[in-house]
């Protein structure tokens, strides 16, 4: 054990500890459902996964979990590029293709991968990549990963893509990379501004769908709500939010996926997803095409749920998603709500510094499809009651 | 779509083909077993996945990935600090850290993000880096995405490694890094020499043991097998090699670990792993500790595999571990054999620049716990009938 990382390590913790940044990992005890057991907590409301159709413990989901395990083991053994390949994985990737219009698609074991594993692979020292100040953690490390220029554009403002546009057209090419919904603050990035932006100065797009996948376009994204998915040169998807499983993935040209197969380090790299893993997102897919009742649900609860804090008086920012902040402001003052509200059994997440900008800090909840009225009643009660005590309301 | 990048795509894949770098995906039809079927052909001998133990699809590690479905659904529904974590994470953790005999360990979703989830989170632009020039890809991004300072070492060389932790005395850290056992030639890091050199110069030591994990130290890795597990500050482990499933994890000093849950991006910002692959990586670990005969039947396939490529004349480098280069030189010929081989019904990938230097071309077999006698026996038939016509023997 060496002395000084570990005098470093004490050093990181305890000061995390005073500055009151320190967040010890909560557990559930029982599947994502719209009421958890929690810290021993029982019939918790859970307004803080991304299981925003209730997919992650479907019945049919998990049944075509359980037949491929039967059928394939309980994993691939081998990275994909070596013997990993299960006829089992082509079929899923021909499937998301399918399913968002777009000619090949990708997957990868988590959508921070894909996004490292796009990102890097795509740019090289002569490119410039512009990105929204408020893109995800995951885009910024695949930024970091490439040896392209950086230019960072104000939060989803138009000039000033427009403007970045304009100083880099030396560059050899230019990728122009957004989240499709904010993830902290539940905005949607204008799409089709960006892609007549991008088509005037030369630039491709690539969309970090994470939180559009499965809630916007009737599941099938922020690029197919606004109709610019056949212009949109990447989509980023995740299988582990509304999707219910894990993973992530990238859809596109067939040119694209193919020299994503062939240099994308976490894709050469690391073990194919395990068999259980890409049956229950084919099952998800299967029911996110066949039954609209659920996207129709979500939205219908996160009208419910916005309506019912506003009405109440709190701030819920600019969201026009599910991912419902509570603005609150101060970092101490968000965790005495989120404390408070796991008091009277609400699970809902304060979001602090420096996940966002200090003084920005806020309660996110996320309503799903799994909800019930009489669970965001309760809830509502629940925001109602600890909003006046601590004098948000 | 832009046309840019569209050309450019275009350009580097025929690029690929040109120079014979372009490797088509192959795809398996059948479980991760000793014979598979892989591109329409029947009964095909697998010496090309890591699936070391046969666990990938072993009876009782399939029922506690059915269960765990059955039980915790098919996705964990959020990332482990919001509330992803499920009792299940906990068990596996605790679990890996006394299988490892050391405080802690945190679960990632593969080995590659657990590298860069650990390397830039405890390492910045005052410390030192000092490196293996062979390490794994998955460690050079970590490093990449660290603002330390990097200095890379001959591979196994201590006297180089010495001068390099002379060179970097006025860091704030140092830092060295290795892999257990080294993928490309399957030979082992000098690890007592390495903690000798670490304690001597006040730096920590991260042992990366991918191909390690299950198959070093009767499964609990190469720092386990030296006896220096206590002294090494950082181990990397795969669940998705040897153990059989996915995912990579970090064990270590409790502090470590804290922190890590802290600060640690992909494990911040990726989706819990799902239940049925927590529930399977312990029902794994659970065989590895009660049932040696997986280990001793892996080393003994390994010696019978080593011995019988040796006798027929083939040069198998410097592996001591299951991972057995046959050592061909020529790009073009390792090719020939890799095609040779598959027509005689043995799956064996040729590995060539850039994955290892130029002219050390080879093709790499990995002989399992699966495989009995009259596998290896077929092919070795297969091996010595191709070799001997492509004049490598």
């Amino acid at each position: 054990m060496n002395g000084t990382l570990f005098q470093w390590l004490e050093a990181q913790l305890e000061s995390l500890k005073e500055q009151n940044l320190y967040k010890p990992l909560v557990v559930m005890e029982t599947p994502s459902e719209a009421r958890i057991t929690v810290n021993g907590k029982k019939g918790v409301i859970n307004l803080s996964s991304n299981n925003y159709l209730g997919l992650a413990n479907h019945p049919k989901v998990k049944e075509a979990a359980i037949r491929a395990i039967e059928r394939w083991g309980a994993g691939a053994g081998a990275v994909r590029p070596i013997i990993g390949t299960m006829s089992l994985h082509m079929e899923l990737e021909r499937r998301l293709a399918a399913f968002k219009h777009v000619e090949a698609a990708l997957v990868f074991q988590s959508g921070f991968t894909a996004n490292a594993g796009v990102i890097p692979t795509i740019t090289d020292a002569e490119d410039v990549i512009l990105t929204d100040e408020l893109n995800h953690a995951s885009i910024i490390d695949g930024v970091r990963l490439s040896k392209a220029q950086r230019k960072i554009y104000k939060h989803l403002d138009m000039n000033a893509l427009e403007e970045a546009l304009k100083e880099s057209q030396g560059a050899k090419k230019r990728l122009i990379i957004t989240d499709g919904v904010f993830s902290m603050d539940g905005d949607v990035a204008p799409l089709k501004e960006i892609v007549e932006l991008a088509e005037r100065y030369d630039a491709a797009v690539m969309v970090d769908d994470a939180h559009g996948s499965g809630v916007m376009g009737g599941g099938r994204g922020t690029a197919y709500h606004y109709g610019v998915h056949e212009r949109i040169d990447i989509q980023l998807g995740t299988l582990s939010k509304a999707v219910g499983v894990m993973g992530g993935y990238i859809a596109g040209s067939a040119r694209l996926i193919d020299w994503l197969t062939q240099r994308a380090r976490p894709f050469l790299f690391s073990t194919a997803q395990p068999p259980a893993v890409v049956a229950a997102v084919l099952a998800a897919i299967e029911l996110m095409e066949t039954d609209s009742s659920l996207t129709e649900r979500l939205w219908e609860n996160t009208r419910y749920w916005k309506e019912g804090l506003r009405k109440l008086g709190f701030d819920t920012g600019v969201s026009v998603t599910p991912i419902t902040p509570v603005m609150v402001g101060d970092e101490g003052r968000a965790q005495q709500l989120q404390r408070g509200l796991f008091e009277e059994g609400v699970m809902a997440l304060a979001i602090v510094y420096p996940t966002v900008a200090k003084g920005k800090a806020r309660v996110r909840t996320m309503p799903s499809a799994m909800h019930s009225k009489a669970d965001l009643d309760d809830a509502l009660m629940a925001f109602e009651k600890v909003g006046k005590r601590l004098g948000i309301i």
